[in-house]
């Protein structure tokens, strides 16, 4: 943990990575590559593309309207993250980016943001800055995968679609101080985190109607909704996820 | 969790709560409530102290200059979090900030910033800053008790005052990928989580052979160092800890 700060830089491109693989870079890239850090040919990065691992790329052109890489070899593996998706409330817009790089590094596969009865209307979303931050917490943290970041959707319509085989564990307030209460049940999963003010009165009935959702207690303190993501995912990965 | 947006008002005072006792405001705790709040004479507010748990107190004189409230009744009980520490190396403000923020929700007794090895000397804290960041995730979250915030220390001196009944849970990166490892130890505890860049070698070889002292892992993802907090404070809550 927390030894984000690499001495590579580390750069995720929208690119199919493999050996001797050409990476185009496009003005942005070049900018920060070249301009921000200050780079020069011969230069090696790594780079992700949320499939394909990470890899030792050289830089071989540089210049101001963008540049090449050529990959050499791959350093790490594609590490997918178990099949558990992160469902949120917005909140205030730098808590909700918190949440997102929060999901990132605790490891999921999607990221649904979704309106529930008590979200503020306020409270919307930019889903291509979301997704940006996604990327940048995987660049930062050292992971190869990148979690598709949904735009936001009603949680009934959601729930309306739900796969049949997905288990839900619903963080309700309800619950405070009673045993966490998770069951021991394989397979895919959702973790479903409420807005400020909780669930309605008819969002908790609807969901503790629904043979896949399960509330679960997150101890005797209120947690803000940021807190109570990063507790649900530690919970979840260290019962049913990879943590070892 | 995340129903922080109470109706009420709730305010930290630094005065004794108890019936029919009379609470003075200071000129910014009035300005707050009479000018920010836009409360008057006769609204009723919730008090806390860190000492007497919460109290609904009424506003009996509002001026710009100050102001009184009188607390009626006892509205909740002072709920001690378990006796656990955070200790944690101070990283870039804002994040710092918030690894208190989510110390004082996740239920410490104190909050310990210590400078290790690898603490930047450019993340330099504000106690003053900090504790008023405890004081305030308090008041949202509804806390009845304040973790006091230390100064800045260095972690050797730290651990050479050390008491001897106090376990030290520490994240170690090292560790990525391994199971958790808490030994199920009861009585006092403190978690530390490292900077950005980790222990030094020498830190680690000294906690490594402090018999108190117990590395565990947060899982095989880097986390960032407020991630880890959050994580770390789950994991130890929920297993030697009061969530149930």
């Amino acid at each position: 943990m927390v030894r984000f700060m690499a001495s590579k830089v580390r750069l995720y491109v929208d690119h199919p990575l493999g050996e001797g693989q050409s990476v185009p870079l496009s003005r942005e890239q070049a900018h920060y590559l070249f301009g921000v850090m200050r780079l020069g040919e011969g230069t090696v990065v790594s780079l992700i593309n949320g499939a394909d691992g990470e890899w030792d790329a050289e830089v071989v052109k540089a210049s101001k309207k963008g540049g090449v890489l050529t990959c050499s070899e791959q350093t790490a593996a594609l590490q997918m993250p178990p099949d558990l998706w992160l469902l949120f409330a917005p909140i205030r817009k730098e808590r909700t980016a918190f949440i997102v790089e929060k999901a990132v590094e605790m490891g999921v596969r999607r990221v649904m943001p979704v309106q529930t009865d008590f979200t503020q209307s306020a409270n919307r979303i930019r889903q291509d800055k979301l997704q940006a931050h996604a990327v940048e917490a995987a660049e930062q943290c050292g992971g190869t995968f990148v979690p598709p970041v949904n735009d936001l959707a009603r949680l009934d319509r959601v729930l309306a679609d739900w796969p049949d085989d997905r288990q839900l564990m619903f963080c309700d307030e309800v619950l405070i101080g009673d045993p966490v209460g998770l069951p021991d049940i394989a397979g895919p999963w959702a973790i479903l985190v409420g807005p400020e003010g909780g669930f309605s009165p008819a969002e908790r009935d609807r969901l503790r109607g629904l043979p896949y959702a399960h509330p679960v207690s997150l101890g005797p303190r209120i947690l803000r909704a940021d807190t109570a993501a990063v507790a649900a995912l530690t919970v979840w990965q260290q019962a049913l996820g990879d943590w070892g």
